[in-house]
């Protein structure tokens, strides 16, 4: 068997820092392809074991793990965690929770903390005003591993799970469009949030499968549930919507109270559709056709795929689970078969 | 100034263990009144400080706290959990989360991992199904302050946080009164718990307070939501309530759905109150009203007993918090001045 060289020794016949050996190893994107193919070469060339790193990490290993979501007031979150703290217990590692509050600030604070914590990976859904990640690609240097669920980070190289919001959005307005409605209107979640694109993009794929007509002026981003009364209203009033496909289940909700109000029948006028799965979905009147998102499944995911990378000898490439999510019919929309 | 004796020379003196002077001195039930007096009477004549041996685990503190509850995906522990997160990390403290299930067994587990674990402090809602407080006695042993909220354990002599169930109910069913019910009957939980008597005695209370009739066959006790829809035919169709104060939100929240299937006017014909202030008991029709149990307050204050345990060098005598809840009135009852 050859002898393995170290990371530092590596470093030093390159000429590069070990810091980017690592990173080049790891197809961190700040390393450019050439010097990521270079470091690889050589590598291997002279047997260099990923796992010699991890393996002196393993030997202080702290069994506990850190989750980083938004709030645990929200439902999708709280289930996540929930799901996390069961499955590492089962594992043997306690899980220490954060929340960011939509909070960048707050974020980078928490990720400084978790630097000098000695914590054995990371699982976590960054503030929605998060755009900058140098504060997760730090701590990716000290080895700790993560795993992104829900949001993710475009360009940072880890493990993640998140939902397939397209084929939810493109599911839910096709059962809206088979159970009879023609003119379908999106309350949408404003463009700069990834999620909001791709719920989107999943109700214009949904009008062109089934050959109808797509009306820009029926797509109205809403920042906040205090605009739904007065889209809702314009949208009926003077569109002559017959669907209304909202971006989240908040915001259907109130759809659904401001149509009561205007003695507009649901689903037999309008039909009304939300997203995620909210347990007060279930306990609207009518109560609410939505998809689900399954903070306990994908907690579930997440947990196993970080576990995994921490106690793995072997090095293995980053995965990207998209989960399809499930439509749940309820009686704000009608169905073919009825 | 005083040369103060330590717990072990005074164990020795008296003749008993250290655990039982120390158990003596935090009034353990354990302890006989008789050598609990002993105890301290001696502990005062020889100036024993009972903060020493605080102050040697004090040098050893992991600034972490631990934080048992039933389930995250209920909302008031979801909101308890995030309070304490919250209050901790401004205190320097990170939060480790554990979910008992509502089992006691696996409550046990986690409190024997505990004992290990190295924590400064737990604050814990222990589960429906737990009698035997053993394993909270050993983490007392071992100098873990705690905090129990929401549910308590009436022989353990540590901090408290509740909110006053009693008062809540009682405040309640009068708003029911005076908003015209005569007839109120009580879907109440199983008396085993605590908190379902004293729901119970809050409604009696309030038919009491207001000279009303109080009839045993209107208190119905029901351990599961499925039995709501007999239960709720049963009350008008049968004895002619005009008023029905569920016990919880979850089984309120279906008795308006069985109501509106008998085509029963809420709350003209009959005036329906919940308890808890679930996020769904504001989207239902009619929107439910309810008592506030309001997990953001329980944790903080919660929190801010632990870590004023944890710092503080003298023993201060355990305190009980009993909060004042608050009446959400909605549109599912009558009010007053309407």
């Amino acid at each position: 068997m050859a002898v393995s060289v170290s990371l530092k020794k590596l470093a030093e016949i390159l000429g590069l820092a070990p810091s980017t050996v690592s990173r080049a190893l790891k197809g961190h994107p700040d390393i450019s392809r050439a010097t990521q193919e270079r470091v690889r070469a050589l590598a291997q060339e002279l047997h260099y074991k990923p796992s010699a790193l991890a393996l002196s990490l393993r030997n202080k290993r702290s069994n506990s793990i850190a989750m980083l979501v938004p709030f645990l007031g929200n439902y999708f979150y709280a289930c996540a965690v929930s799901s996390v703290i069961r499955s590492a217990y089962s594992s043997g590692y306690k899980v220490i929770v954060f929340e960011n509050g939509e909070d960048y600030e707050q974020e980078v604070k928490i990720c400084q903390f978790l630097q000098k914590s000695g914590i054995d990976g990371l699982v976590v859904a960054p503030a929605r005003t998060t755009n900058d990640l140098d504060h997760f690609v730090k701590l990716q240097h000290e080895g700790i591993p993560m795993v992104f669920f829900d949001r993710i980070a475009p360009n940072l190289d880890t493990d993640r799970v998140l939902e397939d919001d397209y084929k939810g959005a493109c599911t839910v307005v096709r059962h809206m469009i088979d159970g009879g409605c023609r003119k379908i209107a999106h309350i949408a979640l404003p463009r700069r949030y990834l999620w909001a694109q791709k719920r989107e993009k999943g109700y214009l794929q949904a009008l062109k499968d089934r050959h109808l007509f797509t009306d820009e002026k029926l797509i109205v981003e809403c920042e906040d549930v205090s605009e739904v009364y007065r889209i809702t209203r314009q949208l009926v009033l003077h569109s002559g919507v017959d669907g209304i496909f909202a971006a989240n289940d908040a915001f259907a909700v109130h759809v659904l109270s401001v149509l009561r109000q205007m003695k507009c029948r649901v689903p037999e006028e309008v039909a009304v559709c939300g997203y995620g799965n909210e347990p007060s979905t279930e306990v609207t009147f009518p109560a609410l056709t939505t998809v689900n998102k399954d903070g306990y499944r994908v907690g579930n995911i997440a947990a196993g795929l970080l576990i995994r990378r921490i106690e793995d000898k072997e090095e293995v490439p980053t995965v990207t689970r998209l989960l399809k999510p499930e439509l749940i019919v309820r009686d704000s929309t009608l169905s073919v078969d009825r």
